[in-house]
């Protein structure tokens, strides 16, 4: 067997897989806050059917459209598993690394897993237009390819602080067809608001980027509004991750000890690591999960309580690991990971006691450079997210190494680097 | 069968197809220039002799070395052909389209199949270092990666007027440990001599960066110099692309009546057409070659001549369709088809009347534009060279429109464009 481990086009799951029934406990549901209009009423107006059906569903497996598998394989899945005997040997570990390389997508990151069904849904009801926000900017890429392949206009709200230096992706959006603008924009009042309270370089955040979207689409009766992580039918869509990543393991003969991602809102985390949860849930299997995160934001070391999703309070109200949906978070690389609250299902497992985390700090210097080894020996460039998985996984064998274990440790890459090189230049000092 | 054609990793060619034994008539040889020290004497001195034996060989059937096999699998191979059937039904042809998916590269295009072999000879007979040029930046990118996984030091010299606006892939080539000078630099004779001369901002050309890398290993024995195109190995180890993509065609039961791709130097035409060159010499199959150049340097309609490979005349004399070894050409965005003289093999096949041309505008407009319907309808973002390509392949899309023809076309992707977007930016006025 090789260590790029292929599984073939027909291969890739026909469903993905929902958590939701599996669950320890039962998901504490969405709420409408005791004051203002009900944000639960507005959700009709505001996503698609295809998606708030999958929203609160708890059926086990939930068929993947034969259209939505055809895009799949457009978008170049199955992804490979790759064995890094490369870095494991620069490691000097007896631990076997795995990484997924969701890197290798047409826009550059695994959001196309869940932007396809996303637009898909959208198209065949009948709009005409998605509205969304984007942190890294990954996840707008990501809708403005589907909404090209599909047939749908595209507006984008991007934090201001990542689009500033991201003009690539900025412009590669726009090549797509998407309407792209830095938020806090003037195109709301969430944003005209921000705008007069603070300059006119207010550096934004996820949170207000959402409000910015949810606010466009609730005046549009054409237009659908997209979210790129944190709810459950994200991290379902997502879940093809693991899902391949279970049968190529399978394929070598292997199966994870420790499962390893960086964790913003949680979808490339819960997709790669959700089929494995379930193992351990209902088969008691023995893993370990360990989420990547900032010192800025460590979100799952948060209150687990009722917040909401946004900084102006449009979404309903969510059972999460928060840190408050108003607080802000200085600017890091990784943009991806400065979102105040998690998933409410990796929240959940959290508050189980399923999941661990390790904080980097924040001038993001060691995860960068860890991460150079990685690149020099794999030959893989990741986006900056990605180097906390890296390195997080790097981590684990550096302690296998400590302790002599061979533990099998899977990652996930969930994008690649070739947009954000301003990143690593900067924190690596390069030329 | 779905409209992306995979081939399993064990299905990957065993050997590269060598053409020479098979070409109309014998290739015409290097030779010595009347005057000044002997280059054919001085090969020895930059090249390994794995490759310089591949060089002259006429071995029809070129085992790879299992070693490399294993790389080309952990850079990705196979690599996918798409049916655009999309951008079919968008330019409403008769025409079926396949593009070769050459993008989905470790550092985004075709040049690491040649990089990994040219590194593993240099590393299995003891060399320490390579030295090499790079016009768009693909070529240094890739053999900082392979040097990266096989453990060479690289130092590169960049074209200067592509290196000023490519800052990103810059610094990609330093993550991988090279050491990378823009050309002319001040490292050498030949690039001191032109500094003098001109100003510091010398825009530089692939002709004198070539000899800049040649004059640096001839000064140290541990090093070896690499060529990343218009040599018979290069163009041997990229057969592996068109080898792939007859297996894939085959797969879904068509073969190609034409051939597009663009052609700087000739490595990605010749990898993807020559093992169907064959086909048409051996067999006599009636298939068109159509090589896309920009009127900057339509190289391939210039004197078929004994001529020199770089400026400073360091190389053999080699016979080629070129428009003469000192010309300076005006800077485009595709900048890798801004070299003097096509390869030998692709100048002997255009001497035949095998290859035809066709010849865009230097504002780049058109191609351009015609790109973004691709990107718009089968959602891949292609390097500047590379939009050549696609726009050739929709003008012969075009052309079985007017003729009501169904013709089968194949053309080559050759690279990803996420490090390029100025270029697209500049051209097509974004953002």
């Amino acid at each position: 067997m090789h260590d790029t481990i292929s599984l073939p086009p027909d291969e890739i799951p026909r469903s993905w897989y929902n958590i939701l029934p599996d669950l320890p406990s039962p998901l504490p549901p969405p709420m409408d806050p005791q004051e203002g209009p009900s944000r639960l009423g507005n959700l009709g107006n505001i996503f698609s059917k295809g998606v708030l059906m999958q929203e609160g569903s708890t059926e086990r497996y939930v068929r993947i459209p034969e259209e939505v598998r055809e895009l799949y394989i457009q978008s170049g899945r199955p992804r490979p598993l790759v064995r890094a005997r490369r870095l494991e040997k620069a490691l000097n570990t007896p631990a076997r690394l795995y990484y997924k390389s969701e890197f290798y997508s047409p826009t550059g990151s695994h959001k196309v897993n869940t932007a396809i069904p996303q637009a898909y849904y959208a198209k065949q009801e009948g709009y005409e237009r998605m509205a969304t926000e984007t942190g890294a900017g990954q996840w707008g890429t990501a809708l403005a390819y589907a909404c090209s392949l599909v047939g749908l206009d595209l507006t984008v709200y991007w934090v201001r602080a990542a689009s500033s230096w991201k003009a690539e992706r900025f412009r590669l959006m726009q090549l797509y067809g998407a309407d792209v603008h830095p938020s806090p924009s003037d195109r709301t009042e969430v944003g005209r608001g921000l705008l007069k309270e603070g300059d006119m370089d207010h550096p934004g955040g996820l949170g207000i980027a959402i409000s910015e979207a949810i606010e466009d689409v609730s005046n549009d009766p054409r237009a659908v509004y997209s979210l790129g992580s944190v709810l459950n039918h994200v991290l379902l869509h997502q879940t093809i991750i693991g899902l391949e990543a279970k049968k190529q393991m399978e394929m070598v003969d292997d199966y994870p000890d420790v499962v390893v991602s960086c964790l913003g809102g949680g979808s490339n985390f819960g997709g790669l690591a959700i089929p494995f949860f379930r193992d351990r849930i209902k088969e008691g299997r023995d893993i370990k999960f360990v989420a990547a995160q900032s010192e800025v934001a460590p979100n799952l070391n948060g209150e687990y309580r009722y917040d909401f999703g946004d900084y102006a309070e449009q979404t309903p109200l969510l059972k999460m690991c928060t840190l408050g949906h108003r607080e802000q978070f200085p600017p890091i690389k990784g943009d991806g990971l400065r979102y105040h609250a998690a998933a409410p299902i990796m929240s959940a497992l959290r508050a189980e006691g399923y999941l661990d985390t390790i904080i980097y700090p924040s001038d993001e210097e060691y995860v960068f450079q860890q991460t150079k080894k990685f690149v020099e020996t794999e030959g893989f460039l990741p986006a900056a997210e990605s180097a906390y998985s890296i390195a997080a996984a790097m981590d684990e064998a550096l302690a296998c190494k400590e302790s002599g274990e061979e533990k099998s440790i899977l990652f996930n890459i969930s994008g690649h680097g070739f947009m954000d090189m301003h990143g690593f230049a900067d924190v690596l000092k390069l030329g």
